[in-house]
């Protein structure tokens, strides 16, 4: 996934002669805590927050290139590299936006902390037994109750204590990835379990057919 | 994990009658778009963003409680909720903090949204290889070549390429989680091939046993 395919294009760019208090009224009305600064070109040439309006309006400046942080200080991000970027961009320091630039140094898209946040929560909403069925259909001729029956017996073996196929298949048609990672202590731990229950029912499946 | 385990415990409370002008330059000094506003007992009464502030120094407001959004508008999170529903409302409503309570309505932390970010993309930075140790740790008397080799042919059977282990290994070394779901199409297709790995290395091992 490219940063171009996180990033949302809808933002407004702002002038280096635009008025202090006109901008002020355009950030409140969109509801951006942030906005890129552009030359007649929509190059990037500077950056403004609602920092910098608060003190602007403080200060009596007039002008949004009397306030803005200049080019240098920007941190910006290619459309074509990985969105992994932006998210480690974002998460190391504490950005709420990071502007998209293509090769002609314009600005074409803004990727936003809450745009990750969604993007990132759509994984660990995904139900884990998306992931049991995935497993079955991967492993042709393991029926369901085999499943559940073989993670019955791996989550005992686990934590001790016992639980019916019924209520192991409740719990898991209710229980998120991000929940099941949580409880279990973490993404490695969580897939050794589920190998742990592949490898039960695949035993089983190779026994029934040497049988 | 909880909410609480999740908010950030430094931030600034504001008071009711503080200057707005004095708050727009705290405000300016931490870095924050968004404050909550407290009593005496540091119950949550009200919520102030960057938005309120340029305003209201625009239109010459005085005190903060003036300019504020009432208590009823504000979405908060209790202490002991999941840390799971603060990013869903992050990512449904945009928000950039939500302020945490307690049972006593006193606002105890502040769950931003580049924490989450930062939360949720130490998952997808776990590599690859770590998810294959767990694998060849679960599975005992499996090598770690056997995994490599079988990898490789699921490989070339889903993807039409041919790749060697050795190859193989070089990519999962580098490769992460997040670009390993990005990659394949998704956590199911990811995990599918996975059990696939499993399944044949098991095969081979069951196999081995027997002979």
């Amino acid at each position: 996934m490219k940063a171009k395919e996180l990033m949302d294009k809808e933002f407004v760019y702002l002038n280096c002669d635009d008025n202090v208090v006109e901008v002020s009224k355009v950030m409140e009305e969109i509801r951006r805590f942030t906005c890129p600064v552009v030359n007649d070109n929509k190059q990037l040439v500077g950056w403004i927050t609602s920092f910098d309006i608060t003190k602007g309006l403080r200060e009596g400046n007039e002008k949004i290139k009397e306030i803005m942080s200049s080019y240098e200080e920007i941190t910006t991000i290619h459309e074509d590299a990985p969105a992994r970027l932006a998210v480690v961009l974002t998460a190391n320091n504490k950005f709420v936006t990071v502007p998209v630039i293509n090769d002609d140094n314009q600005v074409i898209g803004m990727i936003r902390s809450c745009d990750i946040v969604e993007l990132l929560s759509e994984l660990y909403d995904i139900k884990v037994y998306k992931l049991y069925e995935a497993m079955q259909h991967q492993l042709k001729g393991v029926t369901w109750e085999e499943l559940m029956s073989a993670s019955a017996l791996v989550s005992k073996k686990t934590t001790g204590v016992k639980i019916s196929p019924e209520d192991y298949e409740a719990n898991i048609m209710n229980a998120t990835f991000g929940e099941a990672i949580w409880a279990t202590g973490g993404l490695e731990k969580f897939f050794a379990g589920l190998i742990s229950v592949g490898e039960m029912v695949i035993a089983r499946k190779v026994g029934k057919a040497r049988r």
